[in-house]
């Protein structure tokens, strides 16, 4: 596209073909003098999707800048949007964003600096645009949510329209990083058409709070992250055999013999502020509580809830998963997964199901007797799956619906059709995706995007590189696939280390679940990428180096 | 040792036999009621011990505990000491240890608590005895320092005696690490008997600036971690290829045009900081300016230090290693290192010669002329060898030793007698130490404890179990291995990575190199390094978790 194409031209152009970035070598690997790439005729070599990550689905910017007055400029609700002041969703966004875009530059002692002999036209506002009848503001995102948003830059007022909060929040991260400061402290922004939304609905985080206890400021400075990356789900894996954080409100004593500590535990307020934290930045909290197996820290709070095991005829002193045999255990569930239900406000719950080591029920003669009265002759699977069952039901009767892990699929557990399992065994997943997808359920991958294993070097390129569709089956099949989430397991992750081992690697996954498929150029994504983590950095994410070099708002001072 | 044995006992014992400590599973991973193994009789279970580190040479602690008081605790010089008040290094180290033991509990609002029922005895003081004549508070440590000190914990005066300053800012650190903050608030030490010195001379840690530039704090959190560790040493890997952020007195030029920009410069002030911040803690600093490869940043600032490399005819415009036919290169580095010999006091300089690419100053027709007159054939080893022997020479006129890395030696340079080389290729490591010391050189050796190669697990063992001395060679070439370094190379690491990457995986390598060769259990060593990471927490290090837990002073609410 040449510079000179007005803005019709740009407008009648279809938004759906990804743009095509300029390569460029690594900074710092060519030798010195290396003749730089041709930059194409209709883009300057760095132009303003130098740091747009994930990259959006439609794209056209003209070489045309639009100047910022940070003094002057204003988000605010357009006319005929159904969101309005009183959307205290959007209103917080609105001040972060305007935070995020200006704040260094207010924070500078010389103040920003005044238009000088530029010509370029201002652009005075961005208006925000609800187009649903019920924007959504006092909602929670939810798997169904709309993300989409179009996004239109010219003088003098821009237009961010979305279908709800949710896409219009999206379309603020991606206003706000096309905003650039040049090197004199003016603020920029191409004129721009864009209209985007995710290749995948859902988009998650875990974090594993049982190895290691995070405290809240982590997870709060992890959301912010998701939301610079338009990661939509927290998957929070709260408690484990390690440690049991999570506060009930019904059972305190889970936490009080189960955590590391009383300076170990989410209490009730702690969980509310996590949810509504992530809720404004349209972020599902997801809580899972694994059982049978993983379950040593729920033994400690909750009398004869695990199974005791036995070296030959004595107990052995020693407790296995829960004890799927009792009455009591389900009471107990029961009444515990009904404060789940009503603390964590989304419509799933991640029940967990993976790892059950047999050899403890195996070993209790009353586990025997059990499986023979019921029939189950000894296999222990279906002594899992007849729990897992019980617990699927009673979680059903509160209307909420289920995430497990593979091994309770696999074990043939009777599903609801709404079921989302989650893909984590690396080997062969693509197999079990067919398997899963092909029986009719919905999928989420974890496999390929196990964070908390690390090799030297760029690995953020391997997580880049998958295909989450690359399985076979139908396109009825690949349409189950729903999304993916990048697992950080906490058993060498705490505070001290968590966000830059997490930050970019999980960008990768980000930009993956997000754009489109044919997004997939690592030389581009390499240059995006190092860009993006720079503005991480100076949002207050310490996220760690791609690659050799340094940020450009470090050259400035900031 | 029986408890009731008395403190003459105690000093009656021999000091070199390493303290043989209660060895315990993983808090985590056995099942949690499995009993606990037998506690020797002559030792707690859970002993004043159980957070030193390095290990001490000679350890003798009976279960006799004292109170410190922090209101009334003082470190002093003691009578007969060469060093008193006058001695800013060492008063320097009192106020940091004082603070180190007490800090957290002087800032609760409940201040610290006043002795309650307890039965024990008050340990009012720590008197530090110099008795070397000259203490050496304003000298610099160098390689022939003595560390060595004799630590005594009896009520109510507890006696530290070292040679120098530099054995007493080792026992500081040893001393801070015997006291312990008991759950109510109480500060408690076992009375105790230590004599400690290092294995090895030089513990190093190398840091890379050229690659990702280390703000100054970066720089001096991780001095305090290396005292922390008892590591002697901070080899300054100070630019490279990417960038010169070292400002030359005598050449600006280099770091104006070579630095990644102006605020990723080390000035003056800077360097002669990080001299003294290192020298109170009883640590070189060695820089290294390497030549004549990675030296492109150099190229920048420096017209035609560089060789033009040749495409077929002519010149293509980009350069490769130090141009070793000019005089003009050696007038520059006869300045330049006379700069370097005068900036930093240490007797050694990092001079480099590591990995020198060929096909450049093959590629030019002058240097192959030059070769041809020198009768160097075609040998690039030997004009590279032609160009180090220059630079060392050079800097063997300024009084100052050298320190190179392996393939110099490799390629047969003539070396000074007290010349340091430093292997640090992973192949054969063991063979090239023999090579070096066999040739009568001394040695350092990094290739096994490159910590910028990172996986997954607790690599901290692998690193731990190494054993230095095991290459073949005479008893005499055993004594030329000197040291080691842990070295991170910076492609992956800056200001957010850096100590959580480097620490405590370092901390494996510094117990390597100063406790007693058969200090190799990896239970003890588990248990001691989880709990010396929790104190190096406290002090403001964030080091990555070893493994799944948590620290007490978290439980503490600390």
């Amino acid at each position: 596209m040449s510079r000179a194409m007005g803005l019709a031209g740009l407008l009648a152009g279809l938004f759906l073909v990804p743009a095509v970035l300029v390569s460029t070598s690594f900074r710092h690997d060519a030798p010195r003098t290396e003749p730089a790439p041709e930059p194409a005729e209709w883009e300057p070599p760095s132009g303003p999707e130098d740091s747009l990550w994930p990259l959006p689905q439609g794209l056209r910017t003209s070489g045309r800048q639009l100047q910022l007055a940070p003094g002057r400029f204003q988000l605010v609700h357009g006319a005929g949007s159904s969101a309005g002041p009183r959307c205290g969703l959007l209103q917080d966004a609105f001040r972060r964003y305007y935070e995020y875009m200006f704040g260094q530059s207010l924070r500078r002692s010389w103040g920003y600096r005044p238009f000088g002999p530029r010509a370029e036209a201002e652009l005075s506002h961005l208006q925000v645009v609800i187009e649903s009848r019920d924007p959504g503001c006092d909602s929670h995102p939810h798997l169904g949510s709309s993300e989409a948003y179009q996004l239109t830059v010219i003088a003098p007022v821009a237009t961010l329209k979305a279908d709800e909060v949710w896409g219009a929040l999206r379309g603020l991260e991606t206003f706000s990083q096309l905003v650039h400061e040049d090197d004199y402290g003016s603020f920029l922004v191409n004129e721009s058409e864009i209209y985007d939304f995710p290749r995948f609905a859902h988009r998650g985080i875990l974090l594993d709070t049982s190895r290691h206890y995070l405290p809240l400021k982590s997870i709060l400075t992890n959301l912010d992250a998701m939301a610079f990356n338009k990661f939509n789900v927290l998957h929070w894996h709260i408690v484990d055999d390690q440690s049991f954080p999570y506060q009930s409100i019904c059972f305190p004593e889970l936490s009080d013999k189960g955590a590391y500590s009383y300076n170990h535990i989410y209490t009730p307020t702690d969980v509310r502020l996590v949810i509504e934290y992530a809720r404004l930045r349209g972020i599902r909290v997801i809580p899972e509580f694994d059982t049978p197996g993983h379950t040593q820290s729920w033994g400690k709070g909750q009398k004869d809830l695990l199974t005791p095991c036995y070296n030959g005829e004595k107990p052995s002193g020693s407790f296995g998963p829960v004890n799927p045999i009792l009455n009591t255990t389900y009471d107990f569930m029961t009444k515990f997964f009904k404060e789940i239900s009503s603390v964590f406000p989304d419509a799933y719950i991640h029940l967990g199901g993976d790892e059950v080591d047999f050899n403890c029920w195996k070993s209790n003669p009353e586990v025997q007797e059990f499986m023979k009265k019921q029939g189950l002759g000894s296999d222990y699977a279906k002594l899992e799956s007849y729990y897992i069952q019980k617990i699927l039901d009673i979680v059903s009767s509160y209307n909420k619906g289920y995430m497990v892990w593979q091994e309770v699929f696999d074990n043939k557990a009777k599903l609801k059709p709404d079921t989302v399992v989650e893909v984590w065994m690396e080997r062969n997943y693509a197999y079990e995706l067919s398997n899963v997808t092909g029986a009719g359920f919905t999928a989420i991958l974890a496999a390929p995007w196990y964070l908390d294993y690390i090799s030297y070097g760029q690995d953020w390129r391997k997580y880049y590189s998958v295909e989450p569709l690359n399985f076979s089956g139908s396109e009825k099949q690949k349409k189950l696939l729903i999304g993916g989430e990048a697992c950080l397991w906490g058993e060498f992750v705490d505070a001290t280390n968590l966000t830059p081992r997490l930050w970019p690697r999980a960008s990768a996954v980000g930009e993956r679940l997000w754009s489109s498929r044919n997004v997939t150029n690592l030389q581009d994504a390499y240059r995006r990428l190092t860009n993006h983590r720079c503005r991480m950095l100076r949002r207050g994410i310490a996220a760690e180096p791609v690659f050799v070099g340094y940020c450009a708002h470090e050259a400035r001072g900031q």
